[in-house]
């Protein structure tokens, strides 16, 4: 059967079982969903919607049909009518493909009005399905410009949609074995370009696809596998924003790449802020890059977020689900229900398992697991680090000393994760008066923290709390300074004035951070802290190690080498990865316990080390895979 | 650099390295080979022929150029002219494609003359390259076969040799890391089917592709792997002709392969027999083939014969080796020398790690070798076979009792290696008298006989040394008779008269054998006396295991239900496996020892004892593969 004869069965059964007054003028695939437009969308109950899922077993949306929705600019002034001023509306995002529109206000409550009734208002006078949310406390360019985007190009966005749909809902046929098998096209017995390829006989999906920015001849997955085609690809999953895991998925696009990218709405709008930062940096460094600009736009188009614990059929025979790894603002578990034997396949991506001071600890809990995949970045015998606690008065007694004795602190970090972790603690020291001295916020990470503001619902019930009584938003405090040009950079280190700077990368691998290093690195009276991880090869690692001259290369392209004088700290703890006892305690907790465990994304000694312990302690058969090894799993 | 191009430079070297009289017309790439075509060919000396190879790192061909050849019948008569008739030449095979006549004659040393005058004399007169062998004392109509195919279609031949070695030779050129990975299509915990994918990043190579006669739907090995594509196939690699190894080989062909297949000359021989056996049988049974007679004919066009201990390149980066695997006639271990890096891998197909009565042992030394994958037949801890002679002993014994008493012996065998190992014994018991009665060889038995006496060569030396004192050749033995038609098998089933019957298959799975067991079966007179492996499945299993009723489809479809009163024997021993001891003892011979050992060719059961015996024993990295799995070597 085609696509269109299953489409075409389905919307019988609709139209079949729907009440005659709902008006259902099409029936579509878009994406994951099947799409209901109909002229009386309220006429759907939710049991009539639950109850045709459950037939279907498909997700089904109601929208109204556009025939029947407000132009926009009418649809504004509306709901300004009907709205009370008090409500401060800052401002409307109409989306044309789900006939949504976000309304953000200061007091959200008064869109909603007593019992809903202000909304159902709107909803009759306007037709478009309104979503009220509180306006973010830092506007983020990076949402503002996805939006636009996505507006702009809304019929584009629809027929991929409907293409993707399509593809999603073929009917097909396995004959023989259903056999499920994963391939590793980096990150294993590595850290740094994290792919994995999960196929099945009639399914191909790739998770992650990451770029090593530490080594230039590891840089990119093993496409060279013979396995891998991009042709057959029917799905790409991005666990989480960082550049080892979606560094390349522009690229794809750019080699042949056009089905969906499935991931968190923040996961969406922080790689691409990422992507947009890397292109700047590489571009800024004279080096090669795998897309451009127009690649990360066409990625956007293609993206379809999908929220915590919400399943998702991604192809005939395999089900996603993602679920929060507690690692950065959106990260992801990705769990796979996979094909006729009803196989259960579990990919961590990073974890953190701990809460922390953004974020609730990772989820443990599946329907079923037979097997798991994890990270191994801290999995070796001596790999515990201390308590955050600790962590934490350790870096505010390290940049009180600094700043009192008039130095400057770098903290090289993550934009994404890291450096909103950091923020925090250090907005915390200011206010008890531990230090006096500014934070400045060098290159990605004030656009960052903006993302972060805008999806509180993916913060721990702590931080939605803070954010949201706007006096106490830990991250407008006065302490923090944006540095926004080459300019305010300059200013910053040619001052006398002693401060704390912010920046990326976090493994002195390019960006503004390495500038700083520059000028700061000689005066033995300022300090750098390393709070992350640092691959083996980069720059960072070397300054951890204790080099005490580092090669630089000048603005005319010269090699200078610059002493090392500065003080050298590693505060170990604040670490977005579990470590070694975190990570046991991952698994022991884990429900259902998997019958295979995999160990990837660390080095090669760390793997096999964490392998060995969970084999012995659990009695689990473990794998330490190579880059370009497959493993059959079913 | 195109193929031509690097043709081309290897023409302009040849000319200027070769002495000038030898006037070379022609230079081409063939198969494996650099091919010299020249009007005087006894120019060459071997000193410039090895010189010119080790310069250009190829093997060199000097073949007198088709111009200068005398017309084989015209040369047929020159030579019968020239060699004494006490010689009693039998027959001539012209050979268009390498220059060469092989002169069958009873007294191959008077083709030669003293000195090897004669010899000279014949070459001179007819410039075709003559090679005297002694006449085989049985005819093999399937060798006859095959040489008029090879002759009729020289020319399509010479075709396909030229296309290959262009593919062999091109030019390229690797970036990034050198991978080697081995991925298991079949064959991996299981036995049947057998067949490895060896990829590079510039070649792809194929070892066996067997079929599992045993299983309907296991029958092929995993041709759905997503690494595997039929057209980017460098090279398929055949180790020995039993079906579960080349059983599909020329399906390959019929679904788009037509690239070259190394064996050796008696693997091509015996596998083609095989093959056209399978087919027959399977249409005679009303089953599915994967291929058809022609296709049997295109791989022998395709196919390289090449003798043990020959290196050859198969693709720009790797290069095979053929050994002795001891297992049955030209049945060899498969050595690849791989890339930039020089890595060594082999593979032992079946090997037999003990002198047989045909056969010398397996090869175990290598020039270097880092990883070896292993045959696991009997590699259970107690898979320890009784030594050969005991084996001899019984089987006498069962089938003097069961003739003396009047009744019948039915021995169902692999009709390639098993048969020919057991008339050996049958015959020296019928000359030493412990038995009187006739020894009846059904199915292809007598052909496959046939083929061993063309390749003296490939026997041990012992056989070799029997095989040509004509009077002494066991397998001319007055009392095996052969039994050529239904009509014929009927009179052996009929007659009152005590027999013993060889009869293909071995395991019961179709042909003769499984005829001869319907009638014998109800008959407590009767014995069947197993002496090879009995697979899951197979009607063998069962009537070895103890049924007592067997299900038999009867001639016009029907199902009847047949009782098994004749005696049932498992004679162990007989093997041509190693057995658990020959296997360990195999490993603790390999010069050099290699890392890696990957276990293949074994229930599941006996491939994990096996492996954990190994580490244990040898501290060695173990690896025992699921089909599908692929294992990056290096």
């Amino acid at each position: 059967m085609s696509a269109e004869e299953v489409l075409e069965n389905i919307r019988k059964e609709i139209i079949k079982k729907s009440p005659k007054e709902a008006k259902i003028v099409d029936v579509q695939f878009e994406g994951p969903e099947v799409v209901v437009y109909v002229k009386n969308p309220e006429i759907f109950t939710n049991e009539i919607i639950k109850s045709l899922a459950k037939d279907l077993r498909k997700r089904i949306s109601i929208r109204p049909d556009p025939s029947v929705l407000v132009e926009p600019e009418i649809a504004k002034q509306k709901i300004l009518e009907i709205v009370p001023e008090e409500a401060e509306i800052t401002n409307f995002v109409f989306d044309a493909n789900t006939g949504e529109v976000i309304i953000e206000s200061k007091k959200p409550g008064l869109v909603i009005g007593k019992e809903g009734k202000t909304l159902e208002m709107i909803k009759k006078a306007i037709r478009w399905a309104p979503k009220p949310v509180r306006t973010p406390p830092i506007q983020s360019e990076t949402i503002k410009a996805i939006r636009a985007t996505l507006y702009r190009e809304r019929h584009e966005v629809k027929e991929i949609l409907r293409r993707i749909g399509r593809r999603i809902h073929r009917d097909i046929v396995v004959r023989g074995d259903y056999w499920i098998r994963v391939s590793f096209l980096g990150g294993a017995r590595e850290v740094g370009r994290s792919c994995l390829y999960v196929q099945t006989p009639d399914t191909r999906v790739l998770i992650d696809c990451g770029i090593n920015v530490a080594c230039e001849d590891k840089a990119f997955p093993h496409f060279d596998a013979p396995e891998f085609s991009i042709e057959d690809l029917d799905a790409v999953i991005v666990t989480h924003a960082h550049l080892d895991h979606c560094g390349f998925i522009p690229g794809l696009f750019r080699y042949g790449y056009d089905g969906p990218v499935y991931c968190t709405r923040p996961t969406r709008d922080l790689m691409t802020l990422l992507q947009k930062d890397y292109l700047e940096i590489a571009k800024k460094e004279g080096k090669e890059v795998p897309y451009t600009s127009k690649d990360i736009k066409t990625c956007v188009k293609h993206t379809i977020p999908i929220d915590y614990g919400v399943t998702t059929d991604i192809s005939p025979t395999i089900k996603l689900t993602l679920h929060n790894a507690g690692h950065v603002l959106g990260s992801a578990i990705a769990h796979l229900h996979i094909g006729e034997g009803l196989y259960n396949l579990a990919y961590t991506g990073d974890i953190k398992f701990e809460t922390s001071r953004l974020l609730e600890p990772a989820v443990c809990q599946f329907p079923r697991l037979e097997t798991l995949i994890i990270e191994s970045t801290y999995g070796a015998y001596d790999d515990v680090l201390p308590e955050r606690e600790e962590a934490e008065r350790e870096l505010l007694r390290v940049v009180s000393e600094t700043t009192d004795r008039g130095g400057k602190v770098l903290i090289p970090v993550f934009g994404v994760g890291r450096a909103q972790e950091l923020m925090l603690v250090l907005e915390e020291g200011y206010n008890q008066g531990i230090f006096n001295a500014p934070v400045y916020l060098d290159g990605m990470i004030w656009e960052a923290t903006a993302i972060h503001t805008a999806y509180p619902e993916y913060l721990s019930k702590e931080m939605r709390q803070k954010i949201f009584h706007e006096g106490d938003n830990p991250f407008l405090s006065e302490v923090f300074k944006r540095v926004g040009s080459t300019n305010e950079r300059r200013k910053v280190i040619d001052s006398d004035e002693p401060c704390v700077i912010l920046a990326t990368s976090g493994m002195l691998t390019g960006g503004p951070s390495v500038e700083y290093l520059k000028h700061l690195a000689p005066d033995e009276k300022n300090a750098i802290i390393f709070v992350g991880y640092q691959a083996e090869g980069t720059l960072g690692r070397k300054v951890q190690s204790g080099w005490k001259e580092i090669p630089i290369i000048t603005r005319n392209g010269k090699t200078k080498s610059i002493p090392i004088n500065l003080q050298v700290y590693t505060i170990e703890g604040f670490s977005g990865h579990s470590d070694r006892k975190q990570l046991i305690k991952y698994i022991r907790r884990l429900k259902p316990s998997p019958e295979k465990i995999i160990m990837v994304h660390g080095e090669e000694s760390k793997c096999l080390d964490f392998a060995d312990t969970v084999r012995r302690l659990f009695k689990k058969q473990t794998y330490v895979p190579m880059n370009l090894d497959a493993i059959r799993v079913k």
